[in-house]
């Protein structure tokens, strides 16, 4: 790559990565928003659109033994890969561009580079990961740990599905994929072949979008604590007939949970501690709970983030001891079911530094900034890849139906993926 | 009524009512209880098992155009009716007495008097009520205001089942009632045919039974107000990614006034005021909601009673401030959907005053106690009807499956009634 392509080049790869977005939106819509189940109908259409767009311009496309794709166009060595990629499934309801973007972004890369004749010096592979929100499989990071060999062989059996109860090995294998493969730990590529992950993504929060910029460049992702199965068990009673100190209401429980961790995150927050504390679902039965009865359960759960694992430590300390003052007050008690959880993780300084000197090159103002969110990047960096993120501009957060990303945003962010992988593939000649 | 019947005799008048109350449970368990929807299969079966009971001994069966039930033993003076009476539907998964056994304890004595040859003064007649348990149709005592030509017509069309959707004038229609007769104020009974109403019912909390009394005599019934359908509206967004200050934290917002109207309650009993606060559903949207997501809506309701008007008033008061300023705190906002409620309605002296001598006459240890929740009764006090209430012990509270009367209480309850309405007889010979 001795004459690196201008913004003008970029053209007709930004107006594929529009095609496409669009067709995926379109397959997928779940009005409101768009559902892309992991392993279901969403994310398998997702799969075959992005199949489809690079044998179109003559890629390999192949999958591992769990189900993730890789799309690759050779470079000038083969057998040593640079992954570009990030997920294809969305949460229920959620928008078009979290997770299919990455991917997407990558095909229409590779689409420039093979119109141009530009052969990369290692493979060019475009990863779709399946399985990233874990609103459907209650684990961290399925297609990511798969691809690596690093999903812990019970959580095939273990793990099931929210909407179907089903296992995720039962889920694989209904789609045609090997889950005793996986427990092996086999993968196509190994940890040696892959040289650098870079997974770009939109912004799941307003940063960028306040501060005027397209892109940001991530140093590092929040890890997590979460109990996604908790309960408050009271005592179903009338709501007229029963006296303050005979009740054991369920609700009131859950309502001064809430409000006690949200007093926690103030505090921590106002001592400098970075943290997210998220109470998502919260609900009365919906067959036993009646407006004229004292709520007897209460079923709710909790998501805690931060970079720092002190943070997060002293965070669930906080949780306990809310849950017995809470208990001795409102004589409920609640059960926290199951704990997962992820470990922040840092991203490559030197790949950040190539996504830099890319903006710079184009001329495209960034900031570097922390991820709030967890991502599959997490995952590569923990197994010693350099591993690096680019956030690219978006309004209305992420995990709903209104993310809007403007697709000239993305065709900034392709242009400074472009140009790092030109340089990794200098940096190792 | 000359020699007035002792305690052995009422032997197989508490057997009748047991063997009706078993056959009641089992035609219309739901388990965890029962579930007797109103105008509805279960509440049918329960009018149908009633007026077999009745029609057994011979007495006579009507409907009014609203479906409520008339079994009646002619008196010595036919025309003017004592009434005995409560409803027959119960909450969903409710327990087997509330309501039912106030309509038994009827029948049970009516059966007592045909045995034993014994005619009462005036027209004896047990009434079964439709529909008072609101969680079906969201309108206070729809059958005792029907009963009394009292419930507001637009209700029929307006008002609509919880479960079906369909409205309170086609569920009539479809048994074969009729809606436009209640339309019009059609009544079976006239205000100027009924003498006096009597409502026995379990206790819907534990007084009695903390107490050491069978049965209690109702000074009152508590009036409320209630929000069944409050919705808190906020933003969904990513629960990583989204900072403390951009959120619009629905279930945030939904605690922080339960726990608002809590201390506020604890407040006003603490200043001798009388009032209950119930937030008995409180829900995300279950397709819309994930772990991961902060929550961008809640459905949730209230309920507050007090016998005491000014009380009500103020807690209303309370809570529109709450909900201004919790709206300023987390930009989340509230809409308050319909209001419903009822007044508070007070017993009539001497019909108190006979329930309190029936006591005394058979060695029944007895206090006065407020009803904390609505009765029927209240209907009938409301349009200047003599009316009474006896509670009866029951563990357990109400609403819920674990309610539990002992059938020997109930046996002390048709004793008490039995002397009260043989004096009600002679007070209007």
């Amino acid at each position: 790559m001795t004459t690196f392509p201008d913004s003008t080049d970029f053209a007709p790869a930004v107006d594929l990565a529009r095609r496409l977005l669009d067709a995926l939106a379109l397959g997928t819509q779940a009005d409101p928003g768009v559902t892309r189940v992991a392993y279901g109908e969403g994310e398998c259409l997702a799969f075959q659109i992005v199949a489809e767009a690079g044998s179109a311009f003559g890629a390999e496309v192949r999958h591992d033994p769990a189900g993730n794709m890789f799309v690759t166009i050779p470079g000038r060595v083969r057998g040593r890969h640079v992954l570009i990629g990030s997920h294809m499934d969305s949460v229920p309801h959620g928008g078009n561009f979290d997770g299919a973007a990455g991917v997407i972004l990558g095909i229409a890369l590779q689409s420039m580079l093979v119109a141009r004749g530009i052969v990369p010096v290692h493979d060019l592979t475009v990863v779709a990961l399946r399985a990233e929100e874990s609103c459907w499989f209650p684990h961290s990071y399925i297609g990511s740990r798969t691809a690596l060999g690093k999903l812990a062989p019970e959580a095939l059996d273990r793990v099931r599905r929210s909407d179907t109860g089903m296992s995720l090995a039962a889920h694989m294998a209904a789609l045609g994929f090997v889950p005793d493969a996986v427990r092996a730990g086999r993968t196509l590529l190994s940890r040696e072949e892959i040289v650098a992950y870079i997974e770009p993504h939109i912004e799941q929060t307003s940063g960028l979008l306040n501060a005027g910029l397209p892109v940001g460049i991530v140093t590092g992702i929040r890890g997590s604590f979460r109990y996604r199965n908790m309960r408050c068990i009271g005592e179903y009673a009338h709501s007229g007939a029963t006296p303050r100190a005979d009740r054991r209401d369920a609700a009131l429980a859950a309502g001064r949970l809430i409000c006690a961790m949200d007093d926690y995150w103030q505090q921590a927050q106002e001592s400098g501690a970075d943290l997210t504390v998220t109470f998502g679902q919260v609900s009365t039965h919906p067959d036993r709970h009646s407006f004229s009865k004292v709520a007897g359960e209460v079923d709710l759960c909790i998501d805690v983030r931060s970079q720092d694992e002190a943070a997060l430590h002293a965070a669930e300390m906080a949780l306990m001891a809310n849950i017995r003052s809470i208990e001795a007050q409102t004589g409920a008690r609640f059960e926290l079911g199951e704990r997962t959880g992820s470990t922040p993780a840092l991203m490559s300084p030197p790949l950040m530094a190539l996504l830099r000197e890319g903006c710079a090159h184009y001329g495209i103002p960034t900031q570097d900034m922390p991820s709030g969110a967890g991502h599959d990047a997490a995952t590569f960096a923990e197994v010693g890849i350099p591993t690096a993120m680019i956030f690219i501009r978006n309004a209305h957060g992420s995990h709903n139906p209104d993310e809007m990303m403007e697709i000239d945003d993305l065709g900034r962010a392709i242009e400074v993926v472009a140009f790092a992988i030109a340089h990794i593939g200098q940096m190792h000649e």
